[in-house]
């Protein structure tokens, strides 16, 4: 596909980023991080004034909308405290060695840098989280790259009410103007994607919308890195002893997985594997109740839920285990109530077209297994690629010295293939935000499985590095001066071969 | 384009690379790290017998190839101790915390796992170094992937022998059946680059044949990262002041630089950028005095070059400093001698379309640009991503304390946007391979310029993170463990937020 030219609106959004990236990149990330820890504050600031338009225009509730705030500032101090400890620039410096391997090796120095400006597709389902100020976003800025954020159609007035407060903040702060700023429509996102002076997207969303920006990203006369973050259908698998020890907590924490946030999250447990004839359904059958109705986030969405609710309890095999259901009000919203049905393995197997495909909603499926099933088979089986795979074992088996331990760490190693995150005894939903989080796994719950969205790793997409071999001081990046006035952390290699193999010698 | 259905034997290949994959995954860095030594041992055990078989089939002198087995086995060594130094794996661990800024926070770990089988395309100029047993295959290999090299038609029969050498070493190490296999045939490399089982492509070689593969990996139904290093021009600019202050020595680097390898190296200096009136071109004439004729590698090869020659000599403006030329051998073998040509600003801004292209072979082209020319201003002019940039200054230059200290600042940042590399009073042939080293610029440089494919720093490529939450010890990768039996590096997050910016609450 040819690029879109761009409308005169469109080209000055991105003459202004591309204007705005080397003084970006040239900011300090102390002068960052406060601008960031700004545009946090400002953010709680208007919290009472967002989530009333987010209300109106998403259907969250109240009390999900306030936490999200709350967790979307966090976010944005995380990435300042990143900034200042300095370990993500990852400078490396290998001093001159006149006694190395091959001879003498110069001076070489190594730093990441911004990429230059980035366009951020927002998500419908985190209006704040991974929308305007998001994960995403946080970590572009963080990276000094100048950010254009695509709003989600799902709530443009809050997009812009979001955008009007970070841009205020960002201004104040002393950054230079065009770091950022918002578009709307996916004409003019696919348009800003193709446009030689963006240097890298990420996207939240569908499998569908995803794909169709990688390749776009791809495709382009030059390339440029594209992280997708899509959709997943997270298994779980629950032993037997982990049902004997606490079947009504697991029935729980289950339940509320499911349904929190209309069951609308990416990491939604679509897939509960237990063994057959266990008391988990019943367990789960009396935790669900008195359940609420929830809107989900718009029409579309609503609609494509109830196809998928209907074709997934219409295949052979499948009982509910929870009814739930889903009405339309005028508007053309529907209201959901949690489902939950069980298949057999076997029903499973047969049904497979039917039921294996995410079901974006307040839904999820039990899948009984004869004894004996080897579980780690049942992953490359059935999925491809997930954000997360999540085991529940009882306290002896955690200990790995029961008789099925073999069997277990097979299943660890199954899913560590297939996911970015293993969780143990938890559930997926709700994904901390730490220096440690993996959110990204293998194709298609991403386009990138070597990068993550959530977490400060994050950051690392939109910076790519830069050698300087032989550079007087003078004119090295402050974070490879031997002086280091910013305090970051530097790995210097040792002269000569650091390790003695025994092997021949090597001049 | 539909992926090309594998051929019975590739079908083997493919099959014994993906069974290999969790086995090889799960050797112990040390024990990887010892078979790795192993195989560097055995490449320079049959060095005389693989150097002849070289320099037959690709024309390159003997001591070059004795050197470069020399590199090869030292760059596979250095992968070894990368293996057991273990920061390669970025372990993290952020412990559980009940007092973090969003309540509690489960325990996270990370560490990098290795993606699975990956295909490696050899180049034709480097037959040890970015063949067989290369840089590429090297870090695949160091990763724990199973490794397919796609030889180079260049020198099939070296690339048979070294094969074997390195197949035999991986066995007697203990290593898998099917971690290292050899093909032929670029329609055998298509095929597997395509099969779903193969995680990732590396690529050494032209801007033509690695965007065609680049793009079949990223068309593919479930998309891979692909490595490719391609074409680069590698522009050097020189201060009055360090030509006054040492002309003969640059020029002989200059010389020397443009010439090694009979210019084929994708770090050759292709334009240098001098004051007009100076003296170097005079040094340079006097410095190619006695310039051996070298074979090219082969005919295509040779022809490309001699076409670019004469395009290059007839652009107007253009004359030469050092005539050089190519005649050709019965084989169709071209056989050359340097030619660097100078060529003013203006004319160089007309000839544009003639002179800016890659010339891959012993040629370069001396700028010559007035007084007050903005350097800096001439990077983004003329060119896209490079591997390298270079700049030679005077001492006092260095000191960063003259007059034209920041025109020669601006110039280094122009450099840094669009390098990988950015060099001081040096030349970018002979790449240290060391951890801070950077090779991969942005395109058309490579196709992915947030890697790089020399340098320790190069085995990233091949590894996937996964993330660990609420883990008992039993199933924890080693890496993750408190205990540390392994003995990496682990970065551990302190408790609660790290940093106070003196911002609202975030209870």
């Amino acid at each position: 596909m040819p690029a879109a030219a761009l409308t005169p609106e469109l080209e000055l959004v991105v003459a202004r980023a591309a204007a705005a990236a080397p003084a970006f990149a040239a900011t300090s990330p102390t002068e960052r991080g406060r601008a960031i820890v700004a545009v946090a504050d400002a953010l709680e600031g208007a919290k009472a004034s967002l989530v009333e338009i987010a209300a109106r225009e998403t259907g969250l509730t109240e009390a999900r909308l306030t936490g999200e705030v709350t967790r979307t500032a966090v976010q944005l101090r995380l990435f300042a405290d990143t900034l200042v400890h300095g370990g993500y620039l990852d400078a490396r410096i290998d001093p001159a060695d006149d006694d190395f391997a091959l001879g003498v090796r110069p001076d070489v120095r190594r730093v990441l840098i911004p990429v230059g400006p980035v366009i951020n597709f927002s998500a419908s389902n985190f209006p704040f989280a991974f929308s305007v100020l998001g994960g995403d976003s946080a970590s572009i800025l963080a990276a000094g790259c100048p950010l254009i954020v695509k709003a989600h159609s799902g709530h443009p007035e809050l997009s812009d009410a979001t955008a009007e407060v970070a841009a205020t903040a960002l201004r104040a702060a002393g950054m230079p103007e065009g770091v950022f700023q918002l578009i709307h429509g996916r004409e003019a996102g696919v348009a800003v994607l193709q446009d030689p002076r963006v240097r890298a997207g990420a996207f939240t969303g569908s499998i569908s919308v995803g794909r169709l920006l990688a390749d776009l990203a791809a495709n382009r006369p030059a390339p440029i890195p594209f992280f997708g973050e899509l959709g997943s259908v997270n298994p779980v698998f629950l032993t037997a002893a982990a049902i004997a020890e606490r079947a009504a907590e697991i029935a729980s924490g289950y339940v509320t997985s499911v349904s929190g946030s209309a069951g609308q999250l990416c990491t939604k447990p679509g897939f509960a594997f237990v063994p057959e004839d266990s008391e988990l359904p019943a367990a789960i059958a009396a935790a669900a109740v008195d359940l609420a109705e929830h809107r989900l986030l718009d029409p579309r969405i609503s609609r494509s839920f109830d196809e998928r609710r209907q074709a997934i309890l219409s295949a052979p095999g499948v009982r509910p285990i929870v009814e739930g259901g889903i009405r339309f009000d005028d508007a053309g919203h529907g209201w959901a109530t949690p489902t939950i049905v069980a298949v057999s393995l076997e029903d499973f197997r047969t049904s497979r077209e039917a039921l294996v495909e995410e079901a974006f909603g307040p839904l999820s499926i039990v899948v009984e297994t004869p004894d004996g099933t080897d579980l780690a088979a049942l992953v490359p089986e059935f999925f491809e690629g997930n954000l997360t795979g999540t085991l529940h074992v009882s306290e002896a088996e955690g200990a790995g010295s029961t008789a099925n331990a073999p069997a277990l760490r097979a299943l660890v190693e199954a899913l560590s293939q297939q996911v970015g995150r293993v969780l143990f005894n938890g559930w997926s939903t709700g994904v901390a935000v730490t220096p440690a989080q993996q959110h990204g796994g293998p194709w298609p719950a991403t386009t990138n499985d070597t990068s993550t969205s959530v977490g400060t790793a994050a950051i690392t997409r939109f910076l790519r590095p830069v050698a300087y071999q032989n550079a007087p001081a003078a004119f090295l990046p402050l974070a490879l001066q031997d002086a280091n006035p910013l305090g970051v952390p530097q790995a210097i290699a040792p002269a000569g071969e650091s390790r003695s193999w025994g092997s021949a010698a090597t001049a």
